[in-house]
């Protein structure tokens, strides 16, 4: 029964609206009380855990920084997305204009030479570095010295950014996944968080010490992701019937990194708490919509770092930022869909719901 | 006190609407009369020097030119920026198209070939000219020959130029740069001005001599820049008590340079005048905003230079149409912006703001 503790140590009014909180506080007494009975409205689908709907919208509320005249450039957010290749382009695409389109004040990305023009040529708002590398490109006498020119090139950027988001159409390559895997050691000597979506995932898989204990790293996996995460790190078959308690368990094994398991309901956990993010959004699956959220995810986690650091500071009762960052970026991710889908129905496509982002974070938030 | 004197020299009916120009002469009469006597609604912010807040809707006013059916392609300003390298891309876009969106007639763009095919697709619109080199793409023993080559495309189109605006995404590469210091040395023998934003202000502030005594410069540093220009020129911190002062010596001391200095309120001086125009604009701080600016200050300090000259010959007691420029610009951007920002909310991007120009223009001053 460690779930429903860990739970409670999680909890902060903070995180959940105070108009719920007392309700949350008297569920929390019921479970210690009854020694583990586990409240019904608390159950996550058919999952046997306690995990606890966000108030996803009292969190974006709280996260999202006022929009002061006195700010200068990139205190909104500066992101960064590792990924595009000579396959994908739209990917990292979505996920760096996302960023922007919910307030972020700049956005790179580092993609190979062939997918730079390209992405380029999508947005002129977005900074695109040219410097990733397949191994069709290079030869293998130059391998060590061409991923020792990549990692500088992408580290002497890499204290300016408030996150980066590996994944978005990475790739397999394997010289390419190598030095990714670099860059993402890199970031996480520098505390720079990172969001993992995509073949950034397939990497990771592979690679766990890329982001073991790792507590600023979020993993956004999809329902084959997932399941190729927990056959390699619980060697096990996905628990539908406790999915909660499964995910907490992943999320404690990889040592406290967040993962936000996408579905039907979006569950979230850092191996202490689980919330559920259920807000109803499209039934469109038009491929894309994981890069919004990987987007989406790095800004409001950098917001919900930026606004519980700039309060006081952190403690072990403190919410996790990564996991407010989630939170708010699948509720953000489900409002718009919602709205694009209403007026595109069947034709919804993920620039769609993009061009929805701004009008969706206005009703939740206004900017002024 | 050399402000207020100076200032009081720099003032002009034309340059300041006719309808405060009469409160103006009387808090200038105060000042000399009261030996410096400093009216508080003369101070900028906490800054102990007087700065008059420009009256910048009458100078877009007086210096757009009129639409007139007999005029010719290219009387409405030709303009030129010098920028786009292998990283950068969205900037040289921005400054030349918001050109042409505010009223020029031709807008060029000299950058690198990696650059050209990218800014060509984001609108048939430019002339794009792929003609700048950076260091990996040329031998060591090719650079003489090729910058000789690289100044001398540039030369041919240099006198057709109202303007060149040199630094939007023009990187630092240091074979680029010093191709640049040529182009802006052939441009000021030509008498063409220029306005140097981005890396730019990076090239003259390690090479004061490319603006130094150039009266048709203009620097548009943000917070930043400016700050390296400061320590640079006055070798000291930037002094946000008596910001208008040392902007004023910062000018003077570079030769009479018109300075732009971004801000909350943007603060501009030649050494002589400072004026200061803050209107409110956007709180978004996305990155971008300031290639507008340097494009929207080259056509309008074009249209100034024509405007003065086709009145009456210069004096010394003639405005600085540099600075008519700066005032001009700076309130275009601030409504554009603040018009975005209306719409668009959090979700304002550059590209909606460079949208916004021609309304807002129109607002001021209707083209029928």
């Amino acid at each position: 029964m460690s779930a429903p503790i860990a739970i409670s140590e999680g909890l902060d009014s903070r995180m959940w609206g105070s108009s719920s909180s007392s309700v949350l506080r008297r569920q929390l007494f019921l479970i210690r009380s009854l020694g583990g009975f586990r409240h019904k409205a608390q159950m996550a689908g058919r999952g046997a855990s306690p995990t606890l709907e966000a108030d996803a919208e009292g969190v974006i509320r709280r996260i999202t920084p006022v929009l002061d005249p006195i700010r200068y450039k990139g205190q909104a957010g500066k992101i960064a997305v590792i990924g595009g290749c000579r396959e994908y382009t739209g990917a990292p695409y979505f996920a760096a204009i996302s960023a922007l389109k919910i307030g972020a004040d700049l956005s790179h990305v580092f993609c190979t030479k062939d997918a730079a023009t390209v992405i380029k040529s999508y947005s002129p708002e977005l900074i695109v570095h040219p410097i990733l590398e397949e191994s069709y490109s290079i030869r293998d006498d130059e391998k060590a010295s061409v991923s020792t020119k990549i990692l500088a090139e992408v580290a002497k950027w890499m204290e300016r950014f408030d996150c980066i988001i590996v994944g978005p159409g990475l790739g397999r390559d394997p010289f390419l996944l190598n030095c990714v895997g670099d860059i993402m050691r890199h970031a996480t000597q520098s505390n720079v968080p990172i969001v993992v979506d995509g073949d950034g995932l397939f990497l990771v898989t592979n690679n766990l010490d890329l982001v073991k204990d790792n507590s600023l790293a979020v993993l956004t996996p999809n329902i084959n992701e997932y399941k190729r995460l927990v056959d390699k790190v619980l060697n096990c078959e996905v628990n539908d019937q406790d999915g909660s308690e499964q995910l907490l368990q992943l999320a404690k094994r990889i040592g406290g990194v967040t993962i936000l398991r996408k579905g039907k309901a979006d569950l979230i956990s850092d191996g202490k708490t689980v919330s559920r993010v259920s807000t109803y959004g499209s039934p469109r699956r038009c491929g894309g919509q994981g890069d919004i959220l990987s987007g989406s995810v790095a800004v409001f986690s950098s917001w919900a770092r930026h606004h519980l650091l700039s309060n006081k500071q952190p403690t072990e009762r403190s919410p996790n930022p990564m996991i407010l960052g989630c939170i708010a970026g699948s509720l953000l991710l489900r409002r718009a869909a919602a709205l694009a889908f209403e007026n595109k129905k069947r034709a919804t496509l993920t620039t769609d719901i993009i061009e929805c982002l701004g009008k969706s974070l206005e009703d939740i938030c206004p900017a002024v």
